[in-house]
C-alpha cells in the first residue's frame, strides 16, 4: 500500500474479524516496532506477542478501555523498566514505536488500537513479567469485522487551519 | 512510496540541502500529524511551522542537540497545553504525531530529525505563543544533505530475537 494511504486508512479498531494474521506479516508489524526512533537510541521498550484465545480474553480484563483485546488476531504488549524517570521518559518514545506499529498494520489491511493498562499487576502475571518490568500499552491487532480498511475522506479533527499555525501563534 | 520502504527509509536527517519543501508537500506532512491519534481524542496539540531562515536559526539555539533546525527547509514545532497533567499524558500522543509526521515526510523523500526543548521560554517568544502554551518538541525537515533517503537493511536496534518475546516474556 502507498504510505499515504496507509496514514489516511488507519483508525482504531476494536472489533475483530475471526481471521488470524500470518507469521510473516505479524513479524514485519514488530519489525517495524522494532526500528522506532527513540531519545539516544536508548529503545526503553520490549514487545511481547500474544495470539493465544484465552489469555488475550484475560489481558482485554487489565482496563476497562480494553476490551478489544480479546477478539484481536493478536495483541503486542509494551513492557517498560520500572525506574520512574525511565517510564515517564519513554511515553514519547513508546508513542512513536505505537504509531510505527499501526501504520505497518495499516499497510496490511490489519486494523489496530491501543489501550492503557489499569491493572499492570494482573497484565504482568499474565506476561510473566520480571519484577522490574511493566506492562505499559496493549496494541490490539486483526482484520476488521466490520470492514476493511479505507482512506478517510473526514476524520474527526480539529480542522487544519485551527491547528496549524504558519511562522508564529 | 510504499509503506513498507517509507518505514525503513526513515532516519535521522541533521543536515539538510537549500531546498525548499513544496507548499503541498508540506500541508500533506502536517496532515499526517493532524490525523494522529490520542487519547479520547483530545489531540493536544498545536502546530507551528516555521520556514524563515532567520527564525530557524535562532529556534536552533533553544536545545544544545536542536541544531539540526537551523538549515532545515521548515520546523514543525509542537505546542502543547501548559496544564502540567495535561502535559504529562500528552507525550505518548505527541510521540504518535511525531511518528505519523516523520514517516509522511520519509514517503516524501524528506528527511526529519526531531528535538526536545531546553529553553522554552525562548522558544515560546521566537514562536509567539500564549502565557499558556509551551514549545515541547521540534521536527525538523528537509531534503538530506548527504544521501537520498533509502531502506536501511540493517538498523542500528537491539536485535529482533531479544526484543520481541512470544506469549511470555
Amino acid at each position: 500500500m502507498q504510505t499515504w494511504d496507509a496514514i489516511a486508512s488507519r483508525r482504531n479498531v476494536r472489533s475483530y474479524a475471526d481471521r488470524p494474521i500470518g507469521a510473516e506479516n505479524l513479524d514485519q508489524i514488530l519489525e517495524a516496532g522494532r526500528r522506532a526512533p527513540s531519545s539516544r537510541n536508548t529503545q526503553p521498550w520490549d514487545f511481547v506477542v500474544v495470539t493465544g484465545r484465552t489469555q488475550l480474553q484475560a489481558l482485554a480484563k487489565v482496563w476497562v478501555g480494553a476490551g478489544h483485546v480479546a477478539t484481536s488476531a493478536a495483541t503486542i504488549a509494551l513492557i517498560t523498566s520500572d525506574i520512574p524517570e525511565h517510564a515517564k521518559r519513554a511515553q514519547f518514545d513508546l508513542g512513536q514505536a505505537t504509531m510505527s506499529i499501526m501504520l505497518a498494520a495499516a499497510d496490511l489491511g490489519i486494523g489496530s488500537c491501543h489501550s492503557g493498562v489499569g491493572d499492570p499487576d494482573t497484565a504482568g502475571r499474565l506476561l510473566q513479567l520480571p519484577d522490574d518490568r511493566t506492562c505499559s500499552f496493549l496494541i490490539s491487532l486483526g482484520y476488521p469485522a466490520d470492514r476493511p480498511l479505507a482512506p478517510i475522506k473526514n476524520p474527526d479533527r480539529r480542522p487544519f487551519d485551527e491547528l496549524v499555525h504558519r511562522g508564529t501563534w
